[in-house]
């Protein structure tokens, strides 16, 4: 499927990825949501609520916006419209600083929007640093 | 939920990773399928068509019989009943080596055997050494 000159649908997926590590790290909650689908779920971590539609993924993520923070990616795989990928996450809010690594799972529609996220990650993962 | 002397749903779930992939590394196709509920399904890769049931799940692990392998876990997550892991799986067959880092979403009953399996690697993913 790979031609010359155009970018595949794994391609657009894998800068999804990326952009939404870079708004993790720096960007607004709208921020982030903006990658999202209108009305895609998110799941943070796997087995709380899941959140629908972008207004109420945008809230999520504006929990982030008081703190100082990092992101790396580890490892992603894509398959079909699919990614999994291990990430660091590094915050600091009022001189405390935390970091964990999940694993998310999205689902991407074919403009490469995000329709799907689930965390998997435990508290006891999070360590303070 | 955590009490002294006890083993938590969370650590028998560990547990079985831990199993899973020393059996990918070392058993049979049913020695694998053992780990598995017996109306289990598995999906390898992500978006293939899925196979239901212990005995298509042994037929599934059944064509590793003929290679040496071996396996390394990269990163596990473990989240209510479900788990995501990141691992190195290294297979040789006919002096040919293969080395893949898929990472892996399961679902698993009371008694911690996996109730689904999904693995996100791609082909492209695969390294021949």
């Amino acid at each position: 499927m790979t031609t010359s000159g155009t970018v595949t649908h794994a391609e657009r997926i894998r800068a999804t990825v990326v952009e939404y590590l870079a708004a993790v790290a720096d960007g607004s909650g709208a921020d982030i949501a903006a990658l999202y689908a209108e009305d895609a779920t998110l799941e943070d971590p796997v087995g709380s609520a899941p959140r629908t539609g972008r207004a109420a993924i945008a809230e999520f993520y504006r929990a982030l916006e008081g703190s100082r923070r990092a992101t790396e990616l580890l490892a992603l795989r894509v398959t079909g419209s699919c990614a999994a990928f291990h990430f660091r996450v590094v915050t600091e809010t009022g001189g405390r600083v935390h970091e964990v690594e999940p694993i998310d799972v999205m689902t991407f529609d074919d403009q490469a929007r995000i329709t799907s996220m689930r965390a998997y990650w435990a508290p006891s993962d999070m360590r303070q640093r």
